[in-house]
């Protein structure tokens, strides 16, 4: 259940407030290069502290990498790695363990699993998404050498406004936008393992997330036929493509060689810096106290989790595609 | 790729003009009734021919269950079973097989596995989902028994316009809510398996399926955290619930006892009954003539099969919800 | 549950005296020429009344092939199949719907699922083996184009010794030994996916198997060292290999080059052709009076299903190896 | 690939000679007491230098727990655990690194991946068992929990005959039985996950085995079926049981409340203290030098790592169990 992929596959672990976050990414080919300290700069993305919006949270968030990079290549063994915590003040959390965050997973943690760690939210805290950004990151540089690229950018959030808010001790979502370039044709497996099915699945398992769209995503469902076709051509070298791009870059639940394109949705941050009404364990009203320290709008921080997971699910797919014929 | 789910697993085969379309539903607790009567009527709403806007196609449907049912009652193995396709013209195809018809699989398919079935659309065609409603059919059953409904309606399409875009020879996208009621609190898994990762996968997988959201979903990202917080109460049972539903019913990736609610966009039916220009297999312009029967607009028929990915999702993390205590 | 594989995947599915016994075989590369006609005739060398010591039941055990092969060839779309139950004489078994045999699974799947299928064992029927051996069989077809073979015999099982026992109204096991030859170097995935794991968990899913050994096997325990080392050298052709065979092909969980040789003990058959004391489903005493038609030793028919269970295991190997390197 | 389970997973990772050795064990209900102190004095029984035959080398194997268990109770979420390798002598493989050791997984290893980790056998490693320890320990304190308890002994290897053996710098093999007492009635899950096949996919992924069997076993090959007849009885607690056990307590794929018996086969070591003869990495001729801290004779220190394999897979099917019913 914290497991993800098919051929590549990472298995994450780890508390806010535990002792370290971690993972296990197997099924990484051999013969990889693998530039850690490049890595240590795209985890870096993620971290609290680094953005305007984020959360005052210093974590230095060194990745250590414990297993199956030897001599600066992949083994082919399984990668293992931790990120230790080191800036927990579980203290500030000591009296949420009675009480249920409205818009968190509180509630819903305690009824499943007949008690939670409340410190910092355990883990459900969006702290776990820093194991999904270094194997994504190690992901992108197996990609990078297959010519294979991702680029991001937010939509509708600036950095002006978010300081306004953050006044009001208020929050923000936003709105990401992710294309991956360079992808070759035939990625994807039908039926339920369609490019877009794993990519969603991918997408909205990152916190906080409450929509995806691929192509023209919603505002297909607006249109006619005849205006989203995207026709095919030959090219001047040779090879197919379409002359638009309605599609995002998949047909049939396969890659056609076009950009992929998504769209994914957040909503605003649930921990508000204001007195908020809520319940405790027995039912009972009492008021949070704005503590702790939260991000006014995580989705410039989530900008790298939105990019490893996108890697993460391309280069999967990219080893199953060799499975396709004998 | 061909299955979806971890303790209720469904695996269909079977392309549009083959001897049949079927499928192996894994998991099925026992000693489950299912009156096989009502499963064939619930079978019957996805089938061509029943609602306006659809193809004149007529298959019958009928749906032969072959193992795991004996008396009435589920026997906790494998429940397989298979729907004959009776209603093929392959010839309607025949000179589809050398051209890639714009927003298809065709040229992705040919691509992925070097060779593809062009009759009807082989294996890429819409007719491979009859084999989600006869499983999610009988999930649907054991749902029922467990006081879990779901509901769908499907927005801002009417037959009328439907009418009128069949007489020019274009298709209609559009939208489908699907809302689930009675999930109990506790289902869902942290943190790739958070139940809208598993449903937005299962929704997805759908064919002409480009976006999912749940909850208040897209508008979401333009909202302020203080306008979405779904505050916390305690009811006159005793229970927990919340005053507002924008998180749909999921928080921290687990049902929180609300109604799970989710919209899902649906593109135009990429088949026109109008000449549309394309390439063959050399790259080479060829202009395609209308022909086949499809439907002007897939929303319609497509709502059973949206209540059949929830039905098997819900179930089976009903299930898998009974292994979080010893 | 009733899954076994990971890119090459079989499903199965099927009760003794129900409608049909069938299978799902997906991930099976596009493009691999398959001779209907030779499964078939495959597929028949497991039929009971073949073999001396076989049941005289006579399922015709007629291949319906329903998806995945078009025109002689592999899709790489899942294949589905069936195999209908022709001949079931379900009254045989009426009056021991409330008995449990002895070595049977009666009891033991009754306690599980609450009930069972009593007609000829239910899915607990060695008759499941028929679609093992429909899937095997078509595995073995690629695996043949690789120059990879597999050839059996059975150890110490005569058939004057089996009419002997027949008359006697009792039963005989054996064990079969299996070569898999021409099998390329690095098929096998270490940690818990050793080749011989796999192997082993295929072997014992078999009904009746009770041990798996490969290479010397349970002899190496009683060996030292320097009597079971396989050493080393370069070939005429260049290659490297062993000077002798004591690890049956595998070194590391990885096949070395060398012939997979591994052996499989079954049980003899648990239904006796005399009377047998048991309980009933209330615990009392009852005598079995023998009837049915059962099979003196299973072995003989046994060979085409081990077969089979290597073939799937080699072939998925065979496809996860190709996703090693970038 | 490195991972094992269903519901209850192990993923684990980490070479020989690297930072760690660590893994995941995610599905672990949630509120189990564990003692951490209790698992380290499991672990320690696995550690070199413990028993009589066994490698001087002297790791602490401390386990670090990095989540997943907090305030002595499971959390339900993944436990992820490392143990450092703190005695690694890499020089010992400097030289090695160009050979091919016979019996070892080197020649078969580089050959898959293109490379390896040729210090103290890189992943190939039996250290690679210490996870499988820390996670079986785990699984053990939640099986007694439930009143299943595990026991094991090694038949025909004693301490005299293997101080000979080394100082001949020969090896040994030898038996494990293994048997679990306490298993309810209904665990296991036919077709291909019967218990016997996931027991043996278990024990035979452990480095150097070659054979397993349950119940009578082998010997069952040659034996009638009226002498390992294990008839039904009721006693007197009105409970059904058998009168002998030669089935080893499973019947069906399904265990019968009998005692689970099970005998694994190990291979000698494959290190032998004396001149070795074998190839280098282009096939020419080389002496191996007697080096390295080895075990004589393995069979000791498995005891525990069998025992663990077994844990694992008792209590994933006892969670498996839960889903048998709505």
């Amino acid at each position: 259940m914290n497991t993800i992929g098919k051929i590549l596959t990472l298995t994450t672990f780890g508390e806010s407030h535990g002792p370290a976050m971690g993972g296990i990414l197997d099924g990484m080919p051999a013969g990889v290069d693998i530039d850690l300290a490049a890595l240590q700069r795209f985890v870096d993305r993620r971290r609290p502290g680094q953005t305007a919006g984020s959360s005052t949270r210093s974590e230095q968030d060194r990745v250590e990498v414990l297993s199956g990079i030897w001599q600066g290549k992949t083994l082919g063994t399984p990668i293992g790695f931790i990120v230790r915590n080191t800036d927990a003040r579980s203290q500030d959390y000591a009296d949420l363990a009675r009480c249920y965050r409205p818009n968190h997973g509180d509630y819903t943690w305690e009824k499943k699993y007949g008690r939670r760690d409340p410190r910092g939210g355990g883990r459900a805290s969006a702290r776990e998404t820093v194991a999904r950004v270094v194997a994504g990151g190690i992901a992108m540089q197996a990609l990078d050498r297959l010519g294979i690229t991702i680029v991001s950018r937010y939509l509708a959030v600036d950095a002006d406004m978010m300081e306004c808010v953050r006044a009001e001790g208020d929050t923000l979502g936003g709105i990401i936008e992710c294309s991956v370039k360079g992808v070759p044709v035939g990625l994807g497996e039908p039926v339920f393992g369609k490019l877009q099915a794993q990519l969603a699945a991918a997408m909205m398992s990152i916190p906080s997330v409450h929509g995806f769209e691929y192509g023209d995503g919603f505002t297909m469902a607006t249109k006619r036929g005849c205006e989203v076709m995207d026709l095919l051509v030959k090219r001047d070298d040779g090879t197919i493509g379409t002359v638009t791009n309605h599609s995002g870059g998949i047909q049939g639940g396969i890659s056609n060689g076009e950009d992929i394109v998504m769209r994914i949705a957040f909503k605003p941050v649930p921990t508000l810096l204001r007195e908020v009404p809520t319940v405790d364990c027995d039912g009972e009203p009492v008021m949070l106290q704005p503590r702790g320290r939260h991000d006014v709008c995580v989705v410039p921080r989530a900008v790298p989790i939105v990019e490893s997971m996108a890697a993460l699910v391309i280069l999967d797919n990219y080893l199953i595609k060799k499975t396709n014929e004998l």
